[in-house]
């Protein structure tokens, strides 16, 4: 039986935006699905009724949810091309704990630049900008996270790339003048087709964010 | 060479537990050290600089963070006795799906049973229900999370078993009786040594969190 490989995704979304590379990276087959987040679909609701988020990829009927956990599950179903986690139990546990400090630390920052202004918005600048210098950090002089090898923590970072100009916008910033080495890692990393052809335009996104914050009312 | 293998731990902690177990599953010998949680020791600082908590595993001289992280490390070390993950990719997914769940609800909810009085404390209660409640829809009628053996979603969750008598008596409630087949599987994990013997004493739990309040002044 051929495998059947569905994404429920929504396009600017950082997380979707993971497994997307992913699924490049080992070149599987999928039909996409764009989800309205203000009208989420049943087969969203019955797919993941825990978060009732995406992404959702669906392999042959059966859903896995949370981002990271789906870019592992890729990793372990189609592991005969580019394995994405480190094979050195070390490093997988290094890897594992940054794209944790990622989400615990980085999506919160980059949430309060999206939702705050005056002050609360300079402190967000500044925790975000910190963020980024401890990853950079890790980085060091390498090529990717890991080494020589493109994976798991690049997956888990360069989405954010395509948000950048929303956050510099925002903020009246540049990341750039911050962390040159983060830049130029992902501008590495985008001269791979699995990123460039996987992250959001940026432009559109910094159109999202404009519409969202309306919506919110935080404009 | 030996494994030089250290535990920065403090005994009530739910997510020390978790790795206690894991290494006792594994028969690894290791030094335990008990970190005073109000005067960390540098060596924890050192070891954890990013978050500066417990649990630390220190594998020959190099340090491992975050309670699921040192876990799945643990699994992927020491492979050859007592597997902790399935082996199928979309059973650990699922594992590791609901043991997040466990690090984002539950801890929440307990926390805030912990921490609050009066209309809150009733919301945390129901919260805290609901959630074990799900959670004992996870297990079903299996003996373990993941089926006939012991694993790492057991481990997750049975660390909480000797908070209860705490939460029941902060809350005024019984768990037993909202949630029996839960307490059936605890109790299971329960006569396994590795459990047993890693899980802190629900009476001296419950003197900590007393202490604790007194001095978060929320008594």
């Amino acid at each position: 039986m051929a495998d059947e490989v569905v994404l429920l995704d929504f396009y600017a979304s950082l997380f979707g935006m993971r497994v997307r590379i992913s699924l490049a990276e080992k070149g599987v087959k999928y039909e996409y699905k764009e989800e309205d987040l203000r009208n989420k679909s049943q087969l969203l609701l019955q797919m993941n009724p825990v978060h009732k988020k995406i992404p959702v990829l669906i392999h042959n009927g059966k859903p896995v949810c949370e981002s990271l956990i789906i870019v592992q599950y890729i990793d372990e179903v189609w592991k005969d091309k580019a394995p994405l986690l480190p094979s050195d139990p070390y490093q997988r546990a290094q890897a594992r704990f940054w794209a944790d400090y990622i989400d615990k630390k980085l999506n919160h920052a980059a949430m309060k630049i999206r939702l705050t202004k005056g002050e609360e918005l300079v402190a967000a600048k500044k925790e975000f900008i910190e963020i980024l210098k401890v990853l950079e950090g890790v980085l060091g002089d390498e090529p990717y996270f890991m080494g020589e090898s493109f994976g798991f923590l690049d997956i888990a970072l360069v989405t954010y790339y395509s948000w950048f100009h929303s956050y510099e916008t925002l903020g009246n910033f540049s990341i750039e003048a911050e962390c040159p080495k983060l830049i130029s890692w992902a501008k590495r990393c985008m001269q791979k087709e699995s990123v460039s052809k996987s992250l959001a335009d940026p432009i559109k996104v910094y159109e999202y964010v404009v519409e969202l914050k309306k919506w919110l009312g935080v404009e």
